[in-house]
């Protein structure tokens, strides 16, 4: 499937974000190969490679963070300068005509072309970039300028460049305020067709090494020392003539390898051996073994199955599975909101990969171990005498919220991690990881919750937290948290009885001290927990005084008023009955023990209408508990929203990176929502329901090492299996066995 | 009354606030003479006379304020070194010794004096200052050296200097955090025995002149350019003699005059006309006449007279009645809290003024009514359509909190302001000031609250608000905020009914086109105030969920751990039972119609066991609610320790400055809690209790022109006329006429 899009003036950074080109550890921006343009943000990323930066705080409290992460922009490699009888190509140019810019999900190869009516002749000038499934480290870049009936000199100037900063904009809190310069130049060189720049950061100390080859049809050579190498290639070309660069990149990092420039060196010696054709004959390979495996077929009209392939696509680009990235909030496409990774990994995206490529999943709950010494440092700043408490946002565990109502009062990450180890544990099977890793991350985090809450009147309550609605911050007993608590702590207690009976404990002992009495202690505090219902409304209310607040008539505001948080102060926000984005919604999807399905509909309505939907992680939730709700016109509706939300740039922001969280939840809505499959205590369940306006859809998935398929048409629904061992469900609410 | 103190290494910062010399324009910290010294934190302000600062948030959100006032530290008069035999006086040198430092209340002088042992022969260093309440522009410096048996060369170096930046502590959240330099140089002069140079801040943009005059009994004169201007005299000193040095330093500054450097000569004219002896006869003569206007007489255990005394000297030298300036958090003794005006001003420090000097309580009135405008358009940006929201802490009206969870969330502010407004009313009877000024900010703080609330079942709730309580943030329905709102939206519909009666309401109407509607609004709004009561614990609860958090065993954590704010995150505190000062307790005692009088000890014993007093502004309500409930050695005890807050430094940090609202405190106690003087709608009423261990009292005080004086020994109490028109007053329950 391709996308395509012509680029102007006006959408440059928006076409860099959508057509960037990343495999999960390196991401680059599809910036134009000319150099800067104005409205352009150039990037280049690898996940988790990021420097420290200070926090100025106008007002300094205890605990507040003096530092934080953010993403660092590494070299650039993917300036390649077109000079044709000295006139530089420009892709912005009046003379660039016939411009398209396009995505193949099946090649995994994003391409840039056009027609540059030169003065002395026309050409066809293409260019274009892969990032390597099959080799993460690789990123590829190829010139084909093809005469059509320019006859002139022609000169290439491709460079390497440890030179850059950071984007910055000082007017939206969403991204950096100030421009910062993360690299210092440790040491550059020439050898033979290779070129290298090794930078370090200055603050974090990670390095980087940057490598690049480069072959072309025309003579010549690198040049250059410092921060900035070039390779100049010169000759003519004449009618009908064709000149190719081919640009092999290799960034190597030390937070995953002990000498970035060796193994950059030892990274391209592979990828030459293989070549440019047959890297990229893998990636298709690689991509038709990903599309067989994962992707829905849908039978619906257009765009809903270009942008779900679209957005799975991006998934798989952004998302980190070696245990030191996971996924951030932008995935690699872009710097918004620092490179941190927040609770849409788990929440929101981690659900595609555990039931498509449930190895990944694994990798991305190994990020969250491995920061669990930070989490329990984090838990002491809180004031907690035991337990983990993960930071909000953050890159290598530190956290990195500078405003804490809205930061680190969101508690619930916990339970949202927790959540995702034990879908894992559910959906694999796998103990031996519970025994290892998983029932670590559940015992520290049930912990921190015994420490948070309290037992008053027979009820376990959670006092002064922010739940998923940052329109409401720092509340009694958010539903959504209460809720996801409750499920931390029963599943952290049945993971422990699990290891028990399997004789698996004795790591988790070791490593946590758990005893007998703080199993029962998770239990009691779950069966205790505070979730009300309001008899009058007949909903679950969002927290202990949400509904006494005072109603807003937002619908009645200027459409520029929105994002309400641009334009208005949080405590006019916190004080109204308003909410960004899905909180009771989703703890009723997540959860759906937690309330009757009359409380759910009615809560939906309600929620409905005070939320304004400003976050881009709401409208997914509300299609998806639209389609359990059997609202299936509702669900259609927020789907298309959802699945286009960046494609169509809706939320105005596309050219800050990707809406991970957006893309994730056009997957949810498939599985969850329409699909209805769910893995608890009871085993694997699955409700299909169609969507208004679809004649059917096919959706493959794993369960247990077993591989299904569910294929839905009009009112049939069919689960079958594609491989493995039989598997026990409950279709529609029938038990059966799927062989 | 003296208050002595001797100085060395450790206290110079403590004695530098202690015995500053001010006069609530002016105020000099008593530093060093010999120029700067490990410890000391150097300085001289001028009341409202501010820099403007970036205000840097690490999340910078809508409304949050980008720019705030900081006082400035203005040109450094207060160096006088001396030199004897090329040997510089060091105060903290090993040969000083009989070390005195001096402040008279009865003079109105602040005298430091020691014996120099100097190698050469002993000597008498005497340093004497006065800032002077004759001519507030005025400071006075003297020394005289007298030697005993010295003989040889003395040089006295006495210096105006314009080059001076404010104090700074990084660690510590009550002071500035970074170093700040906000004055350059306008011009600088020598015209005969007086210098001067002319300052000017870099963003404010405010001009301040700094004059000296100097007299030596040594020849020599002015020398130097630029910012630093110095006065050099040289001699011989022998044994038995004595040399002197007078020097009069005038500040002049561009808030109060179009041309700060002519009206400092103007200034100076004046004072040297007076000269010298003139001025501190006149200084005496006014403290002959504010001590017998409004100084208490206590027969009580010293140091209890000592320190009321004390006290109310500091309250007199801290505050401003110009109108252009108030009274800041530390006064003009230092620049803790960056010389920012608090709640503090109204609530703790007014009824001190507005009961013994009204026309001093106008002034901090008129203060706050300049400010409207800003406060206006403060409400806007907190998403108010009317009315006017009185910024948390400010100079010239702009927000300066940079956390607004215990900042701007603070709304009581503006009932605070209302009810200083309207007691002045009661108190005074000056209608015709209503009719300028209080109206209007009556009306447009009640505004506010409509804004602010909203009715629900049958209540008015206040929703997401922080009270006085900075240890509980962002909660609903905070009582004490709900009791003042209550009594600023009556006490505005009260005054709009006394002005249309007196047929006075043209201006007000004029300037806030406040209608019968609105007015009717007010007092409905009043009447359906939600102010509960819980039944189990028989006591107001502080706000909606206060009583459910909890409990934290806060007496069983080391006496290192306080003040908690200092290290436990924010989010600690406020989830659990646990108040940084009195909250409902304030309530209860300046609104004590908004609960019963057993509830109110029901209250003040469940308040008291969760309360740590880190404030200052907490130990003297408990004292002062004390008295009025009748435990007379609680409140005996409370008075204590507010009255000696400062002198004994309890709370540890006097250095950067004086706790203006306990100085106010203290008063309060004698007042409202002793003395149970109240004006409220049925007028003037008295109801003295006798503080547990003390003889008796007198307090002088004044009511509708009238000056009374209430003496009270052992169990009886008389209340008798002084001067004016005979008063009716309830005293002890019974209605008398006092003539």
């Amino acid at each position: 499937m391709k996308i395509t899009r012509t680029w102007n003036r006006d959408n440059i950074a928006q076409i860099e974000t959508l057509f960037h080109t990343a495999n999960g550890y390196l991401g680059v921006r599809n910036a134009p190969e000319e150099g800067h343009v104005p409205g352009s943000i150039r990037g280049a990323y690898i996940n988790a490679f990021h420097e420290i930066v200070d926090i100025h705080h106008g007002e300094k409290l205890y605990g507040f963070p003096e530092t934080k992460q953010t993403i660092a922009n590494v070299p650039d490699a993917q300036t390649v300068r077109l000079v044709l009888n000295g006139r530089a190509y420009s892709m912005l140019s009046d003379e660039t005509v016939d411009r398209e810019q396009t995505v193949d999900t099946e090649t995994g190869l994003a391409v840039r072309s056009s027609v540059w009516m030169h003065p002395d002749g026309a050409l066809r000038v293409t260019y274009t970039r892969m990032a390597s499934f099959e080799i993460p480290n690789l990123f590829l870049l190829r010139l084909r300028v093809e005469s059509v009936d320019y006859d002139g000199e022609i000169a290439i100037e491709s460079t390497v460049n440890g030179d850059v900063t950071n984007y910055a904009d000082a007017d939206d809190p969403r991204v950096a305020a100030e421009p910062l310069r993360c690299l210092s130049l440790v040491s550059s060189c020439v050898e033979e067709d290779e070129a290298m720049v090794v930078c370090r950061t200055l603050r974090s100390g990670l390095t980087v090494a940057c490598r690049a080859m480069q072959g072309c049809s025309l003579p010549g050579s690198w040049e250059g020392e410092g921060a900035l190498l070039c390779g100049r290639y010169e000759g003519r070309l004449h009618p009908g003539e064709c000149v190719k660069l081919n640009k092999l990149v290799v960034y190597t990092d030390s937070l995953r390898c002990e000498d970035p420039a060796e193994e950059s060196r030892r990274v391209m010696r592979e990828a030459r051996t293989l070549g440019g054709y047959e890297l990229m004959r893998r990636q298709k390979k690689y991509l038709d073994g990903w599309q067989e495996r994962t992707m829905p077929r849908l039978a619906a009209p257009q765009p809903l199955p270009e942008a779900l392939e679209y957005d799975l696509y991006q998934l798989l680009q952004s998302t980190g599975s070696d245990g030191v990235g996971s996924v951030a909030a932008k995935g690699l496409s872009g710097e918004g909101y620092e490179g941190h990774v927040f609770w849409d990994s788990e929440v929101y995206v981690f659900p595609y990969f555990l039931w498509t490529q449930p190895e990944k999943a694994r990798g991305m709950l190994e990020y969250r171990w491995r920061l669990l010494p930070a989490a329990r440092e984090n838990a002491r700043t809180l004031g907690m005498q035991k337990g983990a408490l993960f930071p909000w946002r953050t890159i290598s565990g530190g956290e990195c919220s500078a405003f804490f109502p809205a930061g680190t009062a969101q508690y619930h990450i916990d339970a949202d991690i927790a959540y995702a180890f034990l879908q894992y544990w559910r959906v694999t099977g796998d103990l031996a990881f519970m025994a290892e890793k998983g029932a670590e991350v559940l015992v520290e985090t049930a912990r921190m919750w015994l420490e948070l809450g309290h037992m008053q009147d027979g009820e376990f309550r959670i006092d002064c937290v922010t739940g998923p609605d940052e329109y409401t911050c720092c509340v009694n007993n958010n539903f959504y948290t209460n809720a996801a608590a409750q499920y931390n702590l029963r599943g952290a207690a049945a993971v422990m009885r699990a290891l028990h009976g399997a004789d698996l404990a004795e790591r988790v002992l070791a490593a946590t001290g758990v005893t007998a009495e703080e199993e029962a202690a998770f239990e009691a505090a779950a069966d205790a927990m505070r979730l009300p219902r309001d008899a009058r409304l007949g909903i679950s209310p969002q927290d202990d005084s949400f509904l006494q607040k005072k109603p807003l008539d937002w619908k009645a505001l200027p459409r520029t008023d929105f994002p309400l948080l641009l334009h208005y102060h949080p405590l006019f926000l916190y004080r109204h009955q308003i909410c960004k984005q899905a909180d009771t919604v989703l703890a009723h999807l997540l959860f759906p023990e937690t309330a009757e399905k009359d409380t759910q509909k009615k809560s939906y309505d309600y929620y409905d209408a005070v939320t304004t939907h400003d976050s881009s992680l709401s409208v997914c939730v509300f299609a998806t508990q639209a389609a359990r709700l059997g609202d299936l016109a509702r669900a259609a509706q927020g789907f298309e929203a959802t699945a286009t939300l960046d494609l169509m740039d809706t939320h105005g922001n596309t050219r800050d990176g990707l809406h991970t969280a957006s893309l994730g939840g056009t997957y949810l809505a498939m599985l969850r929502g329409f699909a209805g499959i769910r893995a608890e205590d009871g085993g694997l369940s699955v409700d299909p329901v169609l969507p208004e306006g679809w004649d059917g859809y096919e959706l493959p998935f794993e369960y247990k090492g077993s591989r299904l398929l569910l294929q839905v048409r009009g009112g049939e629904a069919r689960l079958s299996l594609r491989e493995g061992d039989p598997v026990d469900a409950v279709v529609r609410g029938e038990k059966c066995r799927i062989c």
